[in-house]
């Protein structure tokens, strides 16, 4: 029987997966007053009590069926290997529960909009833990964008990389770009989506897929995107550098005491007569100052599973819902085949115009 | 006349252009002791006058013809706007001058191969300023290289942006790129060079040209190079990384008590048979110590006065030649048909494999 | 009952204490495989409840009675306010338990010689939980202190500045200068001891004891060492830069790519005849490369948790032992008296200079 | 005979001294429109010559009586050791020329009191060269205190440090500390002046005068001035954190791109009940954003020229005049007591709370 505190019932979980990102979860549910841990579930059940500690009555097992069966079980929380995301979320929903998944959201285009599908027609919560768009940061930036302080976008150039584990079954792309890419689509105004996208990459040391990868999305409105990711880096970078016709910024978010930076710096054009050309372009600069604006210290996971609570209670869509993860799953497999094309530009659909603007969420 | 110190006849030399760059040749031939600055020629008279001082005897003069007719001058240094280099050297070259140039070398491959042309049936040297190959950080990047200490070559990764000047004739890779390229061009060893190069920009504040751009040049090998130019960026950044099998190393060039790191670090393969799969390959990682190598100070044009000196005297091509000027323009003529084909990559001849190794030169 | 591992017995453990480092205690007591979490002793009950969880079945109480009463508990780890350290350890060590506490070790050199006096005679372990002498920076630093890599020390410079806590009953000395005090008592070697303390402070914001702090410690031999503590800086700083004969080192803690940087770096003389004076002494300088020697990443409460186990096990003094509180402890005493006269300097007891060295702990 | 440009008369200059800071001089009086370099004096007259250039018409001496009988030398400017300061300086009034001199003012608190008050006989201009306060960050610095945007001040640490330099004829103090002291004279405002100086330092290299060494001073108004001065840090750090009830700011010289950064961060105090004390003190944290001011970019030595100029124009006293010479140089002397008496602090005289205020300055 699951508790209840001040009147309102906590919603049961279950996490299944213990790996890597597992632990997270279970310390930020079990963080979370409104939420009671029942199960964590793993193949390898040695490897999830490790995880919940020896003197937790929280239950383990290896059998996802235990868990779906649990009618106190309303949540499942899924950070298994990528490959089977579709088959839990799949199993979970079916068996009425809400789902919060690991991106990317699935390993296909299909399975993505199969699970959204199924999500709708259950009337539950489908939720990517795109967790960077809880942190402070992001969602700062994201407001700093609704808000026009950045005016229009010119530019947002990401670095993502460090000496990083080399994954068996999936490239750099895949592994390290659904950050950049989920942030991406969570700051991007309406006006200025990605149009395309063009792969680079190389696999310098024989591993048999990219370690070393770019991508470049021109967007709406003249605006570029661009990301580097890397698994061969001598140093861990992650900056984000956002060029904007009003301002400028810079998110770094190995700073901890300055993670953005943000610049009373731009360019204005004015057309006009110049001396050298009949009709020219009259170019200034501004350099102003800049400010680093204080930022909370909150875990994003915490966000995530508030929003998730929330989104459950007020029986609506996450500010992050299944949508969101399938613009990112269409993006990495339009790069996928950018790659085989020898960088080749693909075009993405009209579909991910129309995501209603994520302003609010700032 | 001139004067001779210790039994040898100072070179004469003439600079054309006191706008940007020609004040630091002046300053550098003045203070090379084998050099005499004899002219300073600019279509603004006052302003050579101001480069010079009004207490110097170096003589000024709007006319070209009054420089080439001085037989005392033997070297003309061209740092002039591009679109002129082509008309100012062959026009010194047939006078019977050594020319140092500015990067790039001219406006067009055409023209560079005939100043190459020119110069060898004249039997005069001519030396491309590529600056950044003479600073004492790159020249030891060059010999980490040629020596193997950082391995075979994984990839190549450049930024160099800021909220740079918008110029009205070319767009941001052939402002900046030429820089990286000619760093490129003299440290990458033969058996790793580009074979093609795909450019996306973008001209985000409707300037006419690309003010953010993005080049990708596989190399022979498997590896890749990668360059960021930006004219937008609200901070300055001027980064390369290089990944090597044996060792990495990151160039800071705004960092002067610590421009190069080498990092003992890398990802080392077996093959072998792991558990989950049959034959695959086993991944290790090796995270060692990181080395800060001394290096001395000093301007990097003093070395370019210097080697321009001595291949003089020696009557042998400098480290940075016409060759080495062509290849660097041969690739930014091929990534503006790649910008114009919409980041479709471009192949490079294979002219460029066939320059002698530049490895001596570390 | 408490269970028994692989043959040998899990020490039972009582933390007394769930404030701010409590916590920290609990966390690695439980994850090391040797000890038994058994209790958790606070004044607020519901504060200890917190900390270990809701599901978990170590137990709580505020009774420190009913935790020293408890056979199966063999070690009390104390983490409350100094001023009840004496009381706290007194009784457990009369009980016969094993003793781990915070710095200081208590709120007088008088209460802190009795503690080690009772734990000799109760021949029970009493260590101080001088927690950064075990991480991987400072074994690091002893170890090359101790191996002559530094060669002779010539000056430390600590600096540990933050807008901290402003604590109610110690001044910033008390609070902050433990830490590098007890850093200090752990590398320097025995012919390079502290002699005297001068202490300057200040209370600009009218709090009634000192929030900016300076001490001044000269050592045998002629060195120097230096302390800033101070609760009023709008930035985080945590740096120790260490002059040696042979080369010197700065230490940034917060810089987790780069904690430690060895500079071969120098200044050598040699005494000899000069053209300006008589006799005179010549110097000349090194500046040689840097490296910042790859770290382990460990909690260093691991450590401490690790040695507090091994010191037991092999009935033996550990590394931070109540010696080595007593000696932080006299020198923040003398600091207080030198506070009260106006920054004169105070003179420290030979007792710290019979300490057994440490330079084995590297 | 001196040109005449629009009407005005060029200022005659003759630089003494063309070691290290000369040369600096000399290129700074060359820019200024209003003077005009006639005389580079040393006692080696190549170096002199060297500093020039080769094709220069200025003129070079060793004798200083030569400049002084030059009529059209109306000002001299003093880069000399400090031992000749005065003998020059004194000359140079008597010859009826202004006079403008390195820091320190002179060897002596005697002979700077008699330079001073020769000048006024004279009815010459005396101006220290504090280039430091002509510099945009401690020009922006005196105005923030001045204004009030700081609040009132709490303490000032400031740290120079580097592998420098041993001086023949004078300690750390004396070389580095006289930077500080003149911004600290500079920036302080009437109420919060200082007090006593307390000198540590060391000689860990037995070079017969101290290489390491603190400063610390206790201001009126209850905060503290600290300098950290070191010939012997492996890194080169010159930061000054300046802590205000209002706003802190960092002053990092060796960041160009980021000199200033200014925290709305602090401490506020309510008298109050608390529940532990009877009467106490309540803290509130403010920890708001960081604004780094955009500065512009100009070399200090050109306000210096121009502040000079200006004074003798204008017939007034410099903002750098002889008096906070003087006020330096009486720090300095007392430090050196302090140093002798093993630190204890000595107090400085009344003298230097009566000065006008320099928040003017800003």
């Amino acid at each position: 029987m699951r508790s209840k505190v001040a009147g309102y019932r906590r919603l049961g979980v279950a996490v299944v997966g213990a790996g890597y990102w597992g632990p997270n979860l279970v310390r930020n549910f079990c963080a979370n007053p409104q939420c009671e841990l029942l199960w964590v579930c793993d193949l390898r059940p040695a490897r999830a009590q490790e995880v919940i500690g020896h003197r937790s009555s929280v239950r383990v097992t290896d059998a996802l069926d235990t868990v779906l069966r649990d009618e106190d079980v309303e949540v499942v929380a899924v950070a298994t290997p990528t490959h089977t995301h579709f088959a839990i979320a799949k199993a979970a929903l079916l068996a009425g529960k809400h789902v919060l998944i690991e991106k990317p959201l699935a390993g296909s285009v299909a399975d993505a909009e199969a699970l959204i599908e199924l999500a709708d027609r259950q009337r539950r919560v489908l939720m990517c833990d795109h967790t960077y768009c809880y942190t402070p940061a992001v969602r700062r930036i994201c407001s700093l964008i609704a808000d026009g302080s950045l005016g229009s976008l010119q530019y947002l150039d990401s670095v993502r990389i460090n000496l990083g584990l080399i994954q068996k079954d999936v490239d750099v792309f895949w592994d390290l770009a659904p950050h950049d890419l989920s942030i991406l689509d969570f700051v991007l105004p309406p006006e200025c989506r990605p149009l395309a996208v063009a792969a680079h990459g190389a696999d310098p040391i024989g591993v048999g897929r990219a370690c070393v990868g770019y991508l470049t999305l021109p967007l709406t409105g003249g605006g570029i995107a661009h990301l580097h990711v890397n698994w061969l880096s001598p140093t861990k970078i992650r900056t984000t550098i956002i060029g904007g016709s009003r301002r400028m910024l810079v998110w770094d978010d190995l700073n901890p005491s300055q993670r953005l930076s943000l610049y009373d710096r731009g360019v204005e054009l004015t057309e006009g007569l110049s001396p050298e050309m009949q009709r020219s372009v009259l170019v200034s600069y501004r350099s102003g100052d800049m400010i680093a604006p204080a930022l909370p210290e909150q875990e994003a996971l915490q966000g995530v599973v508030a929003e998730l609570v929330a989104a459950i209670g007020e029986e609506r869509r996450p500010l992050t819902d299944g949508q969101s993860g399938l613009r990112v799953l269409r993006i990495l497999d339009a790069a996928s085949r950018s790659l085989r094309a020898d960088g080749a530009p693909i075009a993405l659909g009209g579909a991910e115009l129309a995501v209603p603007t994520m302003a609010a969420a700032g």
